[in-house]
């Protein structure tokens, strides 16, 4: 029975979205970027899991709906100027990325001007995406 | 001389822009979120500081320039889908927030439902903005 008001607090774009980034709780890592509309922002903040609005699939996204790479919120951050969000979250099971790794910032920029996987595949993708919902 | 191709693998949106994500290398803090465009990028990359788009003064915005509170690159990063950047950056001053606090995530959601700013003010912004440019 919370009052929603907060959600008006936020200042979503032209598409009704906000920028949402994930970072570990924990260990400061950042796990992911995705975005949110004021549904996914509500149901994140009742559940106490990551919820995102999908873009190129035009829907809610729970966060591990597949993979069972849910994320658990610690906390809701927003920025100075309302417009972007952080979570502060325990990553289940220790993979984020759908490549299997940690973080989906895995690619780093290398001096002579390239880019370089530098994190490891923790598990196969095709382990992760054939496991059945429960 | 090094090459611009690796420009060519960030997946700039329909504005030509990236969002990014500066996170201080030391702590993992995230600090600020702001956009950048190739350009913004290429500098950055370039100088080892860095250098975002604002998009509502539409010009390049050398972070820092009226503040002195620059930040050092250590570290570009890009996640899987090419379409978010990362700095890892050391942050000058130890402000990244026009409010004059290290983080510009300082907003808290609270179990209420409201918003409540939890990190204190370092320096008074009025302070922070009166600097002459050296």
């Amino acid at each position: 029975m919370s009052s929603t008001k907060w959600l008006n607090e936020v200042v979503w774009d032209e598409q009704g979205l906000v920028p949402a980034i994930a970072q570990d709780a924990e260990t400061g890592e950042v796990l992911m970027f995705a975005w949110m509309n004021r549904e996914a922002l509500a149901l994140t903040a009742e559940r106490g899991e990551a919820v995102y609005w999908s873009r190129s699939r035009r829907k809610l996204w729970h966060k591990g709906e597949e993979s069972g790479h849910t994320q658990k919120v610690r906390e809701i951050r927003m920025d100075c100027d309302g417009d972007v969000i952080l979570l502060r979250i325990e990553q289940v099971g220790g993979i984020a990325c759908h490549t299997g790794r940690r973080s989906c910032f895995f690619n780093r920029h290398v001096a002579q001007g390239g880019w370089e996987a530098v994190d490891p595949v923790i598990k196969d993708p095709a382990d992760i995406y054939t496991r059945k919902q429960s």
